[in-house]
Parts: C-alpha cells; sequence; structure tokens
C-alpha cells in the first residue's frame, strides 16, 4: 500500500502526491486513496482532466444564498428565487445535504435557513460562527409576514441545544416554532429503537385514522 | 442525495458535476460522492486546487517504464534503473499495486514486469492486449542471462490461465519458471480456509525445520 507522504517503493512521487490528497477527503482510507489514484493512472487523460476540472469549478463557482445561505452557482438560489414557494415558511437546516434530503421529500413547499454548523461550546462554535445571525436578520426583515420556522437541526445533544437557542430568541416573536417530529424510523423495530427514540415515540403518539 | 447527472432540487450544476464525475472512481457510490463534494465545497480554494493539479499531474507526468511497464515519473524507472537489484529474475505481476505490494515485503530483489491485466478471452482481452509482447521481447533480448521467472498473478482462473500462457511460450528456453506459493494465508484458520486453498496447502506441504 502506499503510505501518503513517505515515497514508497515501486510508486512514485506524483502517485504518492495524489494518493496524500485522496486520502484527506472524508471516507477515503489510504487504500481505497491508492485504489484511485492508480485508476485516475489508468483512464483516459480527458476524463482526469474533466474531473480536476469539476473540483475547480465547484471552488470557482459556489457561493452563499444571500437568503438562504445554501451553496449556489447564483445568488438568489433558485428555491429563494422561486414564486411557487412559500415565503411565509422557512425550514432551518444544519448542512446543504440536510435540505437536499429534505427537497427530495417533495413534501415541503416553503424555503430553507442552511446554518453550515451547529452550536457547539466544547468545540467554541458560538453563534457567530455558523449562519445564525442571517438567519435572525433575515427574520427581523422579513418582507412577507412569516408564519412559520421549523427548526430541523440533527436530533443529537449539539442540534437540540441549536434548536433551543433558535427557539429562545425567537419567543414572543409570534411566529410558529416546530421542529421535526421523533420517533420510529420506518422501517424501524421496537426491539431495535434506543429507548430516547421509543419515549419520542411513545409521547408523540397520535391517534389512528 | 445528490443523483449524479440529472439536477437535484436544492443542489447546483457546479455540484451535481462534481459528483458526476466522483461518481464514476472506483469504490466512491453516489452517497459518498456527494459527501466528497460537499467537503470540497467547504475547504479552502488552495486545498482543493492542490488535488486538482495532482490529479492533473500524474496524468502528465506518469508513463511506462520502458523497461519494465510499470508505471514511472521517468524511465527507466527506479527499480530497473538500481543497480543493486538481481538482473537475472524477472517477477511477472498483473498490475502496479501488486508490485508495490511485493516491494513492501522486501524479500524480493529482482527485478518486474508490468502486464497490466491479465489475458481474458470471455471479455476480448489476448496476449496483445496486455503488456505480454513486451515482456517476451525483453526476455528473447535480455542482455544478462535470465535465471528465474516468478510469475506472480493472482491465484484466479484468469490469472492462472495467464501463467500457464508464459509458461508455455518460455518452456525450453532454459529458464526456471516459478510461481508463488498457495497455502493458508499466514493468520487464517483451516476452519475457514476453501477447499481448493486447502487442497493447495496439504500438496505443498513442507518439511519443519
Amino acid at each position: 500500500m502506499i503510505t501518503p507522504g513517505q515515497p514508497t517503493p515501486g510508486s512514485t512521487r506524483s502517485l504518492g502526491q495524489l494518493v496524500a490528497e485522496l486520502n484527506r477527503l472524508p471516507g477515503v482510507g489510504p487504500k481505497s486513496a491508492q485504489r484511485i489514484a492508480y485508476h485516475i493512472a489508468q483512464i483516459p487523460a480527458e476524463e482526469a482532466r474533466g474531473l480536476a476540472e469539476a473540483i475547480i469549478a465547484v471552488k470557482d463557482v459556489l457561493l452563499f444564498c444571500a437568503e438562504c445561505r445554501n451553496l449556489t452557482d447564483a445568488s438568489p438560489c433558485d428555491i429563494c428565487a422561486n414564486p411557487q414557494r412559500n415565503r411565509d415558511q422557512i425550514c432551518v437546516v444544519e448542512d446543504p445535504r440536510d435540505l437536499v434530503a429534505l427537497e427530495r421529500t417533495r413534501a415541503y413547499r416553503g424555503l430553507y435557513h442552511v446554518l453550515h454548523g451547529v452550536l457547539s461550546p466544547l468545540n467554541g462554535v458560538g453563534p457567530e460562527d455558523i449562519h445564525l445571525p442571517q438567519l435572525f436578520a433575515r427574520l427581523d426583515g422579513a418582507s412577507d409576514p412569516l408564519q412559520e420556522v421549523i427548526i430541523a437541526t440533527n436530533p443529537t445533544l449539539e442540534g437540540d441545544a441549536t434548536a433551543d437557542f433558535i427557539q429562545r430568541r425567537l419567543s414572543g416573536s409570534g411566529v410558529t416554532i416546530t421542529h421535526l417530529a421523533r420517533g420510529l424510523p420506518v422501517g424501524g423495530t421496537l426491539e431495535f429503537a434506543d429507548d430516547t427514540t421509543l419515549t419520542r415515540a411513545l409521547s408523540g403518539r397520535s391517534p389512528l385514522e
């Protein structure tokens, strides 16, 4: 296996360099980095160039949507610019991928706000370090009367803390604040559900129609 | 999840393009492609540029060693150019990674020949399609008298077929032709060894010193 960084007998400097770079990507260990590097070494040059250009393009083109802070090629993003979306609903998510996941459901037609992180005092992440000020500025300056803020942070300690923070900040503003339901994942089983989830599923039980 | 190719609501063209490119890499599924793409979107530009340049560099720099056909930044490669290596031994491997694996053992001091594939009639891969002619030309034109050709193709149907092909071609040339031992992997257990491996381990048994 090519160990990133140090030269490997039988390998080359350029391959070692590529393995080192690939190895820094999330979920790409030394072995898969090596596998990918040798793959790139053997594909047609234009295919490799396509990959390299796609990487550069993302860095050159991508910016934050001035409204929702989602990553976009042009601000405002398609969602914020879409007249079909309900402008009186804002769904707050931690990460652009969460937004994509929600969009995939086609169950939500409102707007979003992407925080790009969660409050994490232990890691020194405060309100100013994620896109919270932009959220509050947006809510305060909202032209259309806002009906609902759906807090869709992850059901984790930090996600919940962030949700609480937003809720406290908005309390008394007259806006309805909701969060996503907690309960059994569809297709999941009681047997393997953790106690907290089961407790939430119980307390959140709803009548059968 | 961003489906490579088709546009995903909430995502962007540039990200979709990058996901599509990453998704073509071995062992990178749509989900990890998306994860990596968003990671790249958020790392510093110079870090992303470093990755892109490493990809380009590999394509620009890498070439086949004129002697052993291994991938190298300069031909002849370090191994072929190394006067310390025994020039009367050639180890034939399928893939550059196999060479790297053998080098890691530090147990072999001879030369190599990299085939970049195996004979596979079903997939229309014949002797001309892998670097076999170069091997034979090299053996025939060898300046130093060649003692041994170690065939280190993988212990698979195609690997064995390729080994047989080389052996038939070299039979009568007076060169010793060997292949790597088959047997129980060190740390492996008889219980879980497949029958073929176990049979090979038996037939290849050696006296305890």
